[in-house]
């Protein structure tokens, strides 16, 4: 289990709002089962297995392509921690614990 | 206004938990007024005047290296919106109100 | 044909020194045919078709793991344009073309 | 000393080019004394002081602005060790010396 990060940004289209290609990349998430995810300011934050949400990633990076931008920069951060279970609600606990 | 992503590790501290170093980054955050922040399981989001959050970034940066840290890696994203007002409530409903 | 950019650390390994891990995930790269990259001081770049590459970044993920490190936070950042060819040549060409 | 990479992005242009602008930004780069930076085909990578490039940075951040984009991304990854000594040279050799 790993938590990933991604955000996904089209470039040159002609307007400076994205929320249209987001939403569309947000659907991709919608469709699959088994997976957490979360919809932050600034990225969608990814739970599950590692293989399986950069299969899922990889689809989400399609998407912008198909509502016609033809450049897309995509940024993926990967959380894999192997040691003990680690979820998106345990790494908040953890630090508010110490608050 | 703009709004803010940023990511603090300490690298080679003895363990892979770094929640203790989150968790006192963290406090700069609430010691500052007129700044509003969100911790999530990857970040923190914060949004504000641009060189206000800079400069508590800055002081951020610095709290690994007062806790013990040798090296830090500081990972800042940056979204810098001039032709409307752009919040993070505003980022999520403007996506929700597309899905 | 697209242009990943990719950082690959472990955490908690107990020294801040890292460039024995970055060595080791370098060499899954110099063992693919097919690929051109290059090493940085911040990260390595890789230039090709987007699934093979994202299949090495893959491997290259679990090299830490091998070699002793329990968390590994891996960056990746795809640029991929699609209207017309782009290389790593070819976007440092347009920029100072421009200077 | 310190070592950062930067990269900004314009969102919103109307063109998937943006070579323009990062030549643009570049120059602000040119005309700093005491710093060393190298273009890299995804970002710029910058060594010296923090504070003093931070500042840089600062500068680049608004260039595509005055160049007309009213939406810029900009990411910002710092690489602060204090241990020893570390230059954008001497991390790369570190790592050769283990290929």
């Amino acid at each position: 289990m790993a938590i990933i990060e991604v955000t996904i940004a089209p470039l040159g289209t002609g307007s400076p709002s994205v929320s249209r290609y987001v939403a569309e990349c947000h659907k991709v998430l919608t469709q699959e089962e088994g997976i957490k995810y979360q919809l932050t300011p600034m990225s969608t934050i990814i739970e599950g297995d590692l293989d399986r949400i950069l299969a899922v990633v990889r689809k989400m990076h399609e998407v912008p392509f198909h509502a016609g931008a033809v450049r897309v920069s995509t940024s993926i951060k990967i959380d894999d921690r192997r040691d003990k279970e680690m979820t998106m609600e345990g790494k908040i606990r953890s630090v508010n614990e110490k608050l």
